[in-house]
């Protein structure tokens, strides 16, 4: 029997989907200073929602960056308090060209919503704010628990602001777990609670050769090249083996459990068709030694994202820039420390710049890896929850992703994170034709109800 | 004594400048789809004035590309037969932010002329237009000698159309010599005559990893990164020596006479210089074992001017981007073939490109190297002419760049260049803030003139 929070959330899934619509059409790029005005758009759309529903407290909190969205409820005296996080700022649409329909006008096609943050992370930031709604319509004016709300507009910027607001604000963010939703099910229909989330350090390499743009055939051959520069630098930074080799880099690296590395085996995963249905190449790559999860959830990486500068346009131009950059991430696994990975890959990268290059090392963010126990009641009454609405057990797994708020939420607040996220693997996040599967987005409110009333005894 | 040409062009610099800076305002960038139609104006403006001064048969010869300019005077029977060149097109202007004052509004400082095209090649060939006038005027409608004029908007470019203009109108274009107007002098006062060029192959290295963007937490560590495959690759075409690493390469390698190395052991020149006052960077790099001249001239190099794709704005984005390229071109020598090389670059890069990623190969452009004899009476009558209007020995210099035509000139019409430029070495070709020292322009002028009159016996 569906409780009535359920069965109200059942009533309204249109309206909660037009809803959905109108904050996806809010350009919420915190990444791009131009989208400034519209993500404060996005943060206020949020905060009058969660006043509207009854929240209280409900307070748009201006930071150095993109402000935050506070809210809470806190009359269910002797029940636990949830800290409920997401965020409202997405990532840049580009390239425009490959979407079918305009990243921020919301189109339904084959029952998913298509638009940039559909599933990363509006859609289920809204799954929040639709439970909430529904349980108060539901319980006379009450929640089953007390509910703290905090929702950033920097998660895809890096941004320090919420973590800054965490350190600040203990108290006032006191809570016995945290509820992220931002992560994946592991399969459709396949229950998927996350346990683990991959660290990250990004950094943009800048470099300088000569002191203006030179003609390549004028000085080539003895002005230092500064994409030379980069490209003898990064190639030296991993082989095509996969393996990182910035020295001490794997030091603290921790591998996952017997226990966890036997779960993982038993997850329906095929290399063959997450080679074809997800990354599309002709291979992949990485340590061979390793088998493709693990390499994702437990071993680092290294990548380059994009490198500014030079000529770009198309055709040819004989340049030899003065300057170029490389955007280069490292994704960390549990127990390495940014800042230690910071230092031993500046060192290393001071001693292998050829001669006649300068990099400056720009940090755009840094935060350390995650692993959340299994065994505390909220990830229990999580399962229970997923259960009644799936059907199904539910599976564990760690994501390669990074959400530096669970480690400050831990680290800080001393709290468990429950990872509950509805989105799927081809739900296309940070690319073109961003989607959410519409089913997806009702099943996670229902869990998101049915989760509250277990754990405040109302289940 | 200077010859009434040379006294009409002195009579005549103010104009003579402020047609130029006319002609420098039109954006003729012919790399660039959107600046078609200013290349269109630019070749109009060429093919105007040339009718003005009263050459003939003036014509605006359309292309698959850009069109060229056609014109001539042929009444000096039993004189030499001169084909002049040069090229009303531009490189882009970028980075934009560089520029002092505007690249298309012509600004004087300095006693130089600053603007994108100034020196190269704009003001050069208004030299070479400006000497036909002088002549004309001063004696009585006529030239010394038998003139062609042939002028492109597609060497910035590397246009296939003067080359397949040259083949096809053999006679036409027939000839006893060419003189191209668009290289420079060694030093300021130092008359020059460049006997060398480097060819050039311009390449586009288009790589393709995943089927999408996607995101580099979620399969960074099993995705092929076409980024880093093009950093592999390139990494293993050149070594931090400066030695180009594809198999073959230097085969057909030919080194310049002793007598040449000799010379240029005298020239003006000094490595710390050099490096201060126009490289700009804290060492020279490439090859040790060869002195600065001799790797800028006669040494092949390999360079990237640009890697297009991927996240370029500022800040940070985790994306393994679907598909990257990589702008990577050769300077070639004498006896290299461009073919031959191509063939051996395409090999190397397909058994280099590492597993996941598939790489496309596309030319922008080829040529080869060119040297020209000194022991040719056209070279000693430009010789004689630099000395009385410069009142120096001339030198003679290779440059690093390349000119094609001079190839073809040579090749198909059979016929030697004379390679007289006036720009200076800190001109910033291709460069921001681009510039023409006003003075040369004069001295330009004045020595095409006097240049003409000793050919055709009237000096």
């Amino acid at each position: 029997m569906a409780s009535p929070a359920v069965n109200y959330a059942r009533d309204n899934q249109q309206r909660f989907l037009s809803e959905l619509k109108t904050f996806l059409r809010i350009p919420s790029i915190s990444t791009l200073r131009e989208h400034k005005s519209d993500v404060q758009k996005a943060a206020e759309y949020v905060a009058n929602e969660l006043r509207r529903i009854g929240l209280e407290n409900t307070q748009i909190v201006p930071t150095k960056g993109h402000p935050l969205v506070y809210a809470d409820w806190l009359h269910a005296p002797g029940k636990p308090t949830v800290l409920c996080y997401a965020h409202y700022d997405v990532q840049p649409p580009d390239p425009l060209d490959e979407w079918i329909s305009p990243p921020f006008e919301p189109t339904e096609r084959n029952n998913n919503i298509y638009a940039r943050g559909a599933v990363d992370d509006k859609g289920q930031l809204w799954m929040q704010v639709k439970a909430f709604e529904a349980l108060m319509k539901s319980h006379h004016g009450k929640l089953p628990l007390n509910v703290k709300v905090i929702i950033e507009g920097e998660e895809e910027v890096g941004g320090e602001s919420i973590a800054e607001y965490v350190r600040k604000e203990k108290t006032k963010l006191k809570a016995d777990f945290a509820l992220v939703c931002d992560t994946e099910l592991f399969a459709p229909d396949l229950p998927t609670l996350c346990v683990g989330l991959r660290g990250l350090v990004y950094t943009e390499l800048e470099a300088v050769g000569p002191k203006t743009d030179l003609h390549s055939g004028m000085y080539g051959g003895a002005a230092p090249n500064p994409f030379f520069g980069l490209i003898e630098v990064i190639s030296k930074l991993k082989d095509a083996k996969g393996r990182i080799l910035i020295p001490g880099f794997y030091k603290d690296v921790k591998a996952p459990t017997k226990d966890e590395l036997k779960a993982w085996k038993r997850l329906p995963f095929k290399d063959e068709t997450f080679r074809k249905a997800e990354v599309g190449s002709t291979t992949l790559i990485g340590e061979r030694e390793y088998p493709t999860l693990y390499r994702l959830w437990a071993r680092p990486t290294l990548e380059v994202h994009g490198m500014p500068g030079g000529f770009t346009a198309p055709g040819a131009k004989t340049v030899i820039p003065a300057r170029a950059a490389a955007k280069v991430s490292m994704r960390l696994v549990p127990k390495q420390d940014p800042e230690d990975i910071l230092k031993k890959y500046s060192n290393y990268i001071k001693k292998i710049t050829p001669r006649g290059i300068d990099i400056k090392i720009k940090v755009w963010s840094k935060g350390p890896a995650c692993v959340v126990g299994t065994d505390n009641k909220y990830i229990k009454a999580a399962t229970e929850a997923l259960h009644d609405v799936f059907k199904k057990e539910t599976v564990f797994i760690r994501s390669g992703g990074s959400i530096p708020i669970v480690t400050d939420f831990q680290d800080v607040l001393k709290i468990p994170s429950v990872m509950m996220g509805f989105g799927l693997p081809d739900d296309n996040l940070h690319a073109p034709n961003e989607k959410f599967h519409i089913p997806n987005f009702y099943r996670g409110i229902e869990t998101i109800c049915t989760f509250f009333e277990k754990v405040g005894g109302a289940g």
